[in-house]
């Protein structure tokens, strides 16, 4: 959707130096924008492409601003007032509300008129869905859910009985929230399943990626504080609890009864064990296994880098006996401390 | 759903001291519980906490039933009793059988009168389900697929050609099972497709968590014995073999030709290499990879924990050279060894 | 679907030796192969089997010609030529085209005649699917998504705005293809979504797992090129290109902006960074973690192996101070050094 320079400028909140009726039709790189295109400039080592760019325009920090042959957009953070001139541009698909004839949505369910629920999408009895909520084909939502105002559940998501979603939350496809959580007791060598009680609560803002499973609580609710960001492949287990503003990305596995803090970020392909707590402003780089509470922000890592597969063998070989090999290193250590300061009583015996 | 004391008492076989027709209306942990609720005490370490409890009643061990100010239920196991007292106390929604109008059922197909296909449910070809089956939205089942009675497929659920449900299995959201194998064998830099002929067989009384995957096998099949509970996020490959009581946490993956015991427990987001054997009881904990068979039974573990990254980052350094090391640390060895014991040859050169 | 040896020799390019109208219902390992089975000896480990076969015919090498009791069939490649008879005596089953009453195809979107669209399918507006395409029970296309000829949607399956798929492509049920990248910035604490504009595209012959999820460019697009193979529960991040052949296996976690060669092989559970190219003809073992590119083809493992808890246990607190122990190792060969070769100061001192 095309949009003017200075219409851009006063949404995104920058500085317009050049033509406020300039149009812009689009997005691109630096070094590739052309006609209509809008660019920006966050890192200065890109500099130098500044001086060459054919951009419509770009979006800036005050001190690049003399060097741009453009018009510029000057913004305290040139990326982020870029990603906003984005979204602008191309905003969101809308829709025309109403129940399309296919979707099954049960008598005592309530859906907001100004909602959507698409195709083969099924609303079980006493789920309420809000307005400006779109509902995608193939979503199947269970009892007593609530969908809070213009959500999105994009297509083939799954919320099980009484799942509570805030507003503006994206489900991507195939996302399973409230599933029963892993509660087993042995009962004599076979499995005795604990009934699973709690609800699965989404806070406002919250997306959750495509393929991704929150298990609803055993006793008590697994809790998706606002603003938490998860990518797809993630299990949540029951009972845990994500702080807000905390992004996952895919492929993290996490146990249940964990809480994990605000404005954490967790590395893809992370683990992490049950019972334990994460405390606020943690950042866990990827394919770390994490089986302790950590209770002060910082990075923390785990895993071994791969390396060729030949030195990796070898190296494996030691590892398997690490133990081994630093007991001998103490024992080299006492030894040659012996050498260098001979006991006493050795040296009275060569007398 | 309230019950007494009496009715409590009778169907999780504990002994009553207190009045039977005291009503329990729910569950609560053992510091919170008040009227009208049951808890446990399954750990003397909570012990203390009996003395002031304001539950209604408590399940404990004989041990501690002098120590309780309230009807007590005594029970060998009270956790176990607990779970049941749970079950009973909040049971499964039933449904009322019947095909949802919205269902897609083949004409070859059979469905039990007393099971229920739900909206949008697709059930193929000469496919039987049983009764007391509950089918619920959006699944697709393909063609000769039986499903054993009162299983549940819980909603989205997809289970292809010819798969075989035992009774009482569940099946939560997304799971599939019998998608092909990853089979393939090199053509000359192309990858041609191993059809895959065989099935998946669930036994009695497993469950598989949301999003998980069980692949059909190539020839024979991949089975999956009574009893096993798996989580969410769990991958199966083809002709695996899954023995009876066997738990598998999630973000598992098990490659393909495993042979997995009876009565283990595998840990979340722990990877098992193809074509190996693990014994009955094993545990691996979370984590690990298994590239060869574990033929004992036992715990295994692997992974490294996570440090701080600063600290993790000269470990990682090192274990690049670890081979090195060693061999470093052997030359020490010998060195002194040297220093201490001289070689007689030298000796005699010294004359 | 019996086959003449004949038949079979001709469509698999073999020589055969012996009665072209023998009659081949199916195949068998060699050790259990009888009447009307078809087997093959690759690995000369399995020769002495060759000697007492029961089956109806052996594929094998010219070399094992001479030992074969029974009728032969003599290529270069006897598994590969095997596994293409099994294609032949098993073919995929069929379908009758057309659009199932209960599938939901937009106005706009066409339909070849000759494709199939199942029960609860949905198809959105202005999509495209060619010639003897299957879209399977409860697959949901988006709007503007193009269906390559011959293609497989199993069941189940997501398709996102805009999505394009190649020719003979099959796509495994609850894969979800296109779904918005991970893409996020920062915007003073809490999460800017940046909109994710472009799309995925499948090539020819490309494989998809069951639950696997690609994710849709940011500006430019995702791409799986040629003949990929991807297992179940794999994730692929926005504008990861994954070069012609490459195949990975299940529990694979790919991050965004990755570029892997062609030809490669990653192993079950690695987890790739993001940002990273891969060369050609890179092999990587399971459970790897991949930090840092890896520029030329060969053999790449990581990963710590499974051992007994009790070892594992002691190894690991080892690990955690492996520097300190590396140190401690250097001050030892300094001391050691210097009691061999003392400094000629000290020597002048003990004149």
């Amino acid at each position: 959707m095309a949009q003017t320079l200075g219409q851009i400028a006063q949404a995104i909140r920058a500085d317009l130096h050049g033509d406020p009726s300039c149009i812009i039709t689009g997005v691109a790189p630096i070094s590739g924008a052309g006609d209509g295109q809008l660019t920006f400039l966050a890192n200065r080592r890109y500099a130098r492409l500044l001086e060459t760019t054919r951009a419509a325009a770009v979006i800036l920090t005050a001190a690049d601003l003399e060097s741009c042959p453009v018009p510029a957009l000057v913004a305290a953070d040139p990326y982020v007032a870029y990603v906003k001139a984005v979204g602008l541009l191309h905003p969101e698909p809308g829709f025309i509300p109403g129940i399309h004839p296919r979707a099954a949505v049960s008598a005592s369910a309530s859906v907001d008129p100004r909602a959507y629920v698409g195709a083969n999408a099924v609303i079980g009895e006493h789920s309420r869905v809000a307005a400006g909520v779109f509902i995608g084909p193939g979503c199947a939502i269970g009892e007593d859910v609530t969908v809070g105002a213009d959500s999105k559940l994009v297509a083939n998501v799954t919320l099980c009985r009484a799942v509570t979603v805030g507003e503006r939350v994206i489900l991507h496809p195939g996302s399973i929230i409230g599933a029963d959580g892993f509660g087993l007791v042995n009962d004599g060598g076979t499995w005795l399943k604990i009934p699973q009680l709690g609800r699965v609560v989404l806070g406002n803002d919250v997306e959750i990626g495509a393929n991704t499973t929150i298990d609803r609580g055993a006793l008590e609710d697994t809790v998706i504080e606002e603003g938490v960001k998860i990518d797809n492949l993630v299990q949540i287990g029951h009972n845990t609890r994500v702080g807000a503003h905390t992004a996952i990305a895919g492929g993290a596995v996490i146990a249940g009864s964990v809480h994990i803090g605000r404005r954490c970020m967790i590395g893809g392909a992370t683990a992490i064990s049950g019972h334990i707590e994460i405390a606020d402003d943690v950042i866990i780089t990827g394919m770390s296994g994490v089986p302790n509470s950590i209770r002060e922000s910082g990075t923390y890592s785990g895993g071994v880098p791969t390396l060729d597969n030949h030195t990796w063998r070898r190296n494996v070989a030691r590892m398997k006996h690490l133990d081994e090999l630093a007991r001998k290193v103490q024992r080299l250590e006492a030894a040659l401390e012996e050498q260098r300061h001979p006991r006493t009583d050795i040296g009275t015996k060569s007398k």
